[in-house]
């Protein structure tokens, strides 16, 4: 990409999936455009997000956000973005094994995300959850119960199993460096631990190398200064981990 | 593969999400060996699944079924084995772009799978559908009304906006040959044809290319066979897709 920064179209007011690629740009330091969240006097904004999504003119129009538009290229479905950018951002090892092993992981942190949204939203999107709620009361108890260990449990064993995790300053799930995986896992737990604050705190000490390595993505140097500046949206209650009190036990 | 067949891991009594790698295998006329259904005596069956499922020597072990294993490699998720397969199946195109692509669809498939998953399993996939058929026809409905018009309307879009598809027998999605998402979306329609016979019509009278899609793949010489063989599973009430006829309408 030389001289042309990555357009990233996400919706402006949440982290939601969006964030998962931003993570990536970010620690890698790449130059890209926010374009939703970009002044609308200078054609971007959610207009121009919306021209894009809408135009008859991608032959290859993704089904939703968010999306990666590199060059002539426009790419959805968040983990093949990161599939795409991985090799580009030095965030994937080198061989195939290694960059289909990295998004396994990624996939499946992906059904953890969709199953983290429908805790909020078991019967449609389209409806509010208050529309949901006693439906939302009966998933949520599941999710904190039988799934919320066991997707945590598999990530702590696949970075057990990592035999080159002795010699990092925190536990990656690939190999021996960081991979977009790690950064992906470390949102979820993030969001989790904001959605969830007590079934993931409990979680969680059973799943010590998932927190350190929450704690050391946390501590890299290019997303400390990310997190701490304005870029980084808060979690909120419009996006996939909300934090309703009623539905963390 | 010289000489060594596939081994595809997956449940024995359904085709779920273990019948869109078999597709794949089966068009291109490759080897394997379908583990779960093998003969126990002879060290297959449901315990050799489980055996290579729950071995701590696994370094890389899957969160679930369907797996891949290819010597060594060990492939979990449906679209990271279809991306893997690919290629050596000769069921994508040869350009990163295309590849790409071809994945974002089998993406966008796999998230329609779990969605008419969720129709009937709506707030846990450990209860019986007995104990959330209230819910699953509040989810149903809007699956009918909402969601499954907009995925098929968003296939259809995919297949006119493909400009190679004046010359093909039957549309594709991608290029003008056949592709593992080819495969997908015939196994997903068929999925809902079983699942929800009525909704499904209906929409699929306002999707002519994706209606056609179906019927050219039930028409590819080895897959007609395969469907004729033992090996094809019915769709059944354990499945992915599942026909109560109160959830349809």
């Amino acid at each position: 990409m030389p001289g042309m920064p990555y357009q990233l179209l996400y919706w402006p007011s949440i982290p939601g999936r969006g964030e998962f690629v931003r993570l990536s740009l970010e620690a890698a330091g790449a130059e890209y455009v926010d374009v939703a969240r970009g002044d609308e006097q200078r054609g971007m904004g959610v207009p121009a997000l919306e021209r894009i999504l809408s135009s008859p003119q991608v032959a290859r129009p993704p089904f939703a956000c968010p999306v990666l538009v590199d060059g002539k290229l426009v790419i959805g479905q968040t983990a093949a973005i990161l599939l795409y950018l991985g090799p580009r951002l030095g965030l994937v090892g080198a061989s195939e094994a290694d960059r289909l092993w990295t998004h396994q992981v990624q996939l499946t942190i992906a059904d953890m995300v969709a199953e983290a949204h429908d805790t909020h939203h078991p019967i449609a999107s389209g409806l509010y959850y208050e529309d949901q709620k006693k439906e939302a009361l009966r998933r949520a108890e599941d999710f904190r119960k039988e799934r919320l260990p066991k997707f945590m449990q598999w990530f702590e064993t696949v970075l057990e199993r990592n035999t080159r995790n002795g010699r990092a300053a925190f536990p990656h799930l690939v190999g021996g460096r960081l991979s977009y995986a790690d950064l992906s896992l470390f949102q979820l737990v993030d969001g989790l631990r904001y959605a969830f604050p007590k079934a993931t705190g409990r979680v969680l000490k059973k799943a010590p190398r998932v927190a350190a390595l929450h704690a050391g993505v946390a501590g890299h140097k290019k997303l400390a200064a990310y997190f701490a500046s304005e870029r980084r949206l808060a979690f909120n209650e419009e996006g996939i981990f909300r934090r309703y009190r009623e539905l963390d036990a």
